[in-house]
């Protein structure tokens, strides 16, 4: 389960624009990797220190800079000097607790978006924070770097010639970016589904404690995937209707198509909330089904049984004058009027169909 | 019960534009089929190849192409360059996990829609994408072909020439299909509707544990009705008050008409859900209050004969010193207490209205 | 309870405009009455054939047809090929399961209502369509004609000739008979309001399990209400703002007080199904907290008998060695410590406020 | 607890315009107040008859005309006849069920306002329509009369010419008044919140049956007042952004301060409704927690018990041959027996935290 | 807890703009700082008097007047006076129950605001009222001056010419200081954020009742925590959109930083009163099964003695003739049938999953 909160008051009372990462700390350096391409060619490398990406500042083919792991605050300091970024800007990478967002300042804009990434081992879904800076001739993404990330197939892309990305420019790379994005909400929103399927089953066939939890995390799941992904519909389509100069027209038909694709993870997002609600009260109606048959149980039980002790207690007491107990038959009598009454107990029991 | 999501991460990492089917893989050879039609002559042919198909691009009478399967890629490959579609549009056709949704591409319009039959043998709600090309002079439709379809009436009248539909153009023909697909959703309303009243009849007679499941399938089939058919209002009003030159003026009055019906079936859906949750919390009081009849029950045997063995067990108790053992109307004495005391107990539930 | 849905399979796959009456099939005539008025005269008459509706088209005085009975589909045809009515309007009028709604086909306005009354017999509220045309010196009612109408008032009023109901024109003479329609909403609303005070009266004091089939009803018929009433504020507010010259200015002050009336009624249903919510939970609170005192009677009379039927039970038993059965005073011993534990479980349990 | 609906009925079917009082029927004569004002100079008067207030109608002063009482229907007429008011308004101000509402009849605006006043004996809160007439020198104000009203304060300010009121006109008494309307219902709110923090630390606390009807009264008591609130936003601002003359600049500032407060009322009322809704389920889940308390106590018992009467019932048999009977130490062992079995329980259920 | 509403009826009936502090009365004496800078100068003192503020009005440098302490009236009028400030912003500012609202008065802005802190003591969030006059070359700021400030941070960097703070104007003094009490927000969610978790992990693993009251002070808290800062987004969104000139643009970029922290403050307060639902329904869920599990081991227990204890009772009664108390095995053969009872009812127990 992701935390509800970064630790955001480490920056409280700083002046805005101070540059401080509110995520995990980590020890790995962080990673640069510049690609830069047009039509014709591609140039792909790794940089070791931030001013290697200088010199594609004023190139005109389109420059792609990756950077992985924001923990080292000066990289964004120079990168932000070289290619004129807000301070608010390089304050909103690093906090990344971000809302996703969208904003126009130009000359660029900055985008926020949430990379989804189920984690194995405790089996939650866990967000990273992406940050894309989209100029006229290059992109910068910035993520956290937890674990790997979903761009390595625009990468192939890119790399390949495959498709129209080197022959567009550099918004068709943002788009491509937040594209691959957008498609890995599905297959984080499939795992789900199946969960939800599986927990359903067992929902209506046998409800145990457990599912209880399930039921639980699968809500507090959906919650989590609402606030990383509800905000996104509003950035797609300002990047859509926006009127800013540098995404081109041509690009706005794919981001409708994002669009699209947005909708249809929040509709299926709301779904699955509508179901993890109704499993909830499958749940509790299951539980109450199972405590009125437990019930019926124990009064079945219990309005056989104390009437016939009952009769049994009265021929155990010991009074001189109980004529009934020198009768002959007396015994084989009792046993007669016991069975009578506890097949009409039983009997009445099956009409009221509780048995 | 549908599936909550096809499997759609077999298309993730691919450019978009690839065409990749995301449905169910049939073997069946899909089905084209053309009807060439103005108001004096109509001619009807079932194609072989889809090269078939392109004589008719520039013919002025109106031509609908219909095609039933979509595992066949490169068919549409070659359709859509024929008559210009764009790439994203031929992937859309065959991603059968849209929402319903309407795009306006100059030259034509796309339309996506919700085909809905009801699968008889597991009793459930089917759901069948059904993509309409609407360009001057022509109509494609794309269905996925699992069964029948429900487009025969349209078929029938242009054969026989009934209502105006020979005399109007290609958008009066969108507007028939999108009528027949709207006409269809009321018969699978009805028939919900049915077994909504059904259930509801059983559950204030004679509620028992299966009907949890029913009312359960009934609110994921709300969910998923909803999920089919909400968007659709936004589709028909953006045909209506789109300002494609497609779609003429004559048309839109119709087009207003499917509005209406349109949100009748929203409304309709709105109100099953409504029952559906209704009926949950009749359920559930009705099992609390079979449990609270179990519980009297119980409490009145125990209440009664509880008491009663006390005293029997009293008077089986083995002392020397018990005077009332030895007297001589002890035992048809304490036969008269116990009857006092039951009929006192008795009385008592009775007035408090337990019995 | 009114069904759930009207038979509307039956027009299925037939063309836009077929005429079908999808409501009740009546054997009665349908019933044609005509009254033609202006400022200073009035004229009333039952048409045998719907003929002698055509020489009222071209009088420049009102003329008030209205007909009672939908069955008869030819009367339909004539009068719409006389008053030049569009195939879809005379569609909708059959078509009996219709939302209310405002459409404005230029030289006319198409109205649609829902008519409320109250069935004695079933206890349930009906609700009949009402469509009116609006020309411009003309108004066609059409009712279905189950049962009465609620227009006797206006009549009356067009034949005394009170208020100012003959001076104004064909549009005053729709809002009257919408506010006729709305009025007696009001009716309808002070039934149901009373026999929800009845049962909040009797939920709060005796909660039976009667009672929730009462209350489910109730929710039923909100559901209901709210579906027939909802969309007429649409209606009026679109007659009141809508820019059709056969609504004059002095009339658009009348339409704001229905529009008023309109909201009152909705918020009066709003309010209505706030409290059968509030009273559900009432009641299941109350089956909850009578199961708990069904309970504390139970646990009470246990905990008090069980520890003494287990003593009686020990001095029952024959071991030989019992040195207390030899006792003289053991047996009136034992009664002061039987009364001892039965006194302080009876001071626990008033201690804890459960007896 | 006010009734759910007044008694509209008796209007129906009657001409729109006809004026007809629906509320309570009173024998107290109805008390007409005018106060004539100036900058300089200010003058009061009791009238007797309605006709001594048509000798103001066309005086430069500011003229405030008070009707306590509305089932004199002549004096309505007559003064309606005097100030040239429509129809409708006088309808609708008899008509005391109305929502509040603004509405501008150019000369004049027509406000609906609901008075709210504590009904001390009943203890539930009771409204009061107000209808307000604005017109370039004067203003109406009609009362139902009930009890007394709230608008004293404005009378003195008006007679000590304290604040600004005497110097500015008609619009501002309007907003005066209104404002005394308003305050008024930050005390029933104040008296509200007291009640509710009152129920709310019973129900904490100690729970009873009592509690549900209190909590019931209190919803109910919300929806009531939120029906009577909440237009009144529309209404402020209407006024403050209409563009009548009748409402000046300066005083639009003072309805913007009155629209605030108006927000406020609202905001309150709807914190009030989440707390009912909240303690509706800690009293539901207190209620549990007491049933399931008390369940403990019951299986516990008999937990104890039920094993030990069997023991003891086992040695109360009378086979000829049971060795143990005979034993020298049986009864001793067997009472050692029956404590150990007593105390492993009263372990047992210790350790489950049930004891 | 705060208490859910202030004493407000301390002012109703007083005309508008009267001067009354409807808060908390102290005895300490205000505490008025002003702080005058320029980008290369900064001057800071501590007033007696209110009138030492008088001089700055009129200073081309910006000067930030901080008032803590609203109960000597005077020293608003005085300041009021002097700045020309509206009676209702007076009024407002001392009526310390304002929703958060920003009203433009042309010459200056006033901005209400909550700041939140967390009380130690009592463990709960309170909020105390901000207002803040916005002029050209002023700001001040009025604080009800109950627990030190969040304004510490700002006044550093003026003092130390951190930041941009000293060369930007008196809007950019507002942001920072809104930014600040802000950014103080996402220390009071961090903590209940915690404390949420805390819960949670609780009612999963071992619900105790004391639970119940946790949660429901968890909602409450929402609800007052909503009400706090919901109203901030129009307040900052009007900031940033509204035309007044007293705003910059330069100083819009950081408004819709501040915006975005809005927003993201409230979806934190949402998930967090969505989490606080589902903890409830959680609990309440456990409660149910663990009243299931009582229950069960009840029947278990009563199921296996009740036939046990009838059995000895059959044997303990003194009838003359019971053949079956003579023979030679009978004692053994019965302790057989009751073990093989017994056993057989745990097996049954077993397979239902019971036991």
């Amino acid at each position: 389960m992701p935390k509800l909160m970064k630790n955001r008051s480490r920056k409280s009372g700083l002046p805005p624009g101070t540059l401080i990462h509110i995520g995990e700390q980590m020890d790995k350096k962080p990673k640069i990797t510049i690609i830069d391409y047009d039509d014709s060619s591609s140039q792909e490398k790794e940089a070791e220190e931030i001013s290697e990406c200088y010199p594609f500042r004023n190139k005109p083919s389109v420059t792609w800079i990756n950077i992985e792991g924001l923990h080292h605050v000066e990289i964004l300091e120079k990168l932000g000097g070289c290619y004129g970024l807000h301070p608010l800007v390089l304050e909103d990478i690093l906090n990344t607790d971000q809302r996703p967002k969208m904003e126009d300042y130009g000359d660029y804009l900055y985008i926020v978006l949430k990379m989804l990434h189920f984690e194995e081992v405790k089996g939650t879904v866990e967000a990273e924070q992406i940050s894309l800076v989209l100029g006229e001739h290059f992109v910068i993404s910035f993520q956290e770097g937890l674990d790997g990330d979903v761009f390595q197939p625009v990468r192939e892309r890119l790399r390949n010639n495959k498709g129209r990305i080197r022959k567009l420019g550099a918004d068709y790379l943002v788009y491509s970016l937040i594209d691959a994005i957008v498609d890995n909400y599905f297959i984080i929103l499939e795992r789900t589904g199946e969960s939800i399927e599986d927990i359903e089953e067992k929902v209506l066939g046998n409800p145990s404690t457990a599912m209880l939890n399930d039921i639980h995390f699968l809500k507090r799941e959906m919650i989590f995937l609402r606030k990383a992904v509800w905000p996104l519909r509003e950035v797609v389509s300002g990047l859509e209707r926006g009127d800013s100069a540098l995404v081109r027209g041509s690009t706005k038909v794919f981001l409708r198509d994002i669009y699209d694709h947005t909708i249809q993870v929040i509709d299926t997002i709301e779904t699955f909330r509508d179901m993890a609600s109704g499993m909830l009260d499958i749940y509790l109606s299951s539980v109450n089904n199972r405590m009125s048959a437990v019930m019926k149980v124990l009064t079945i039980i219990a309005t056989i049984f104390m009437p016939l002790t009952f009769i049994a207690g009265v021929y155990g007491m010991n009074f001189k004058y109980m004529p009934e107990l020198e009768w002959r038959w007396s015994y084989p009598a009792l046993w007669a009027i016991i069975i009578l009454i506890a097949a009409s107990m039983v009997g009445y029991f099956k009409k009221k169909e509780w048995w």
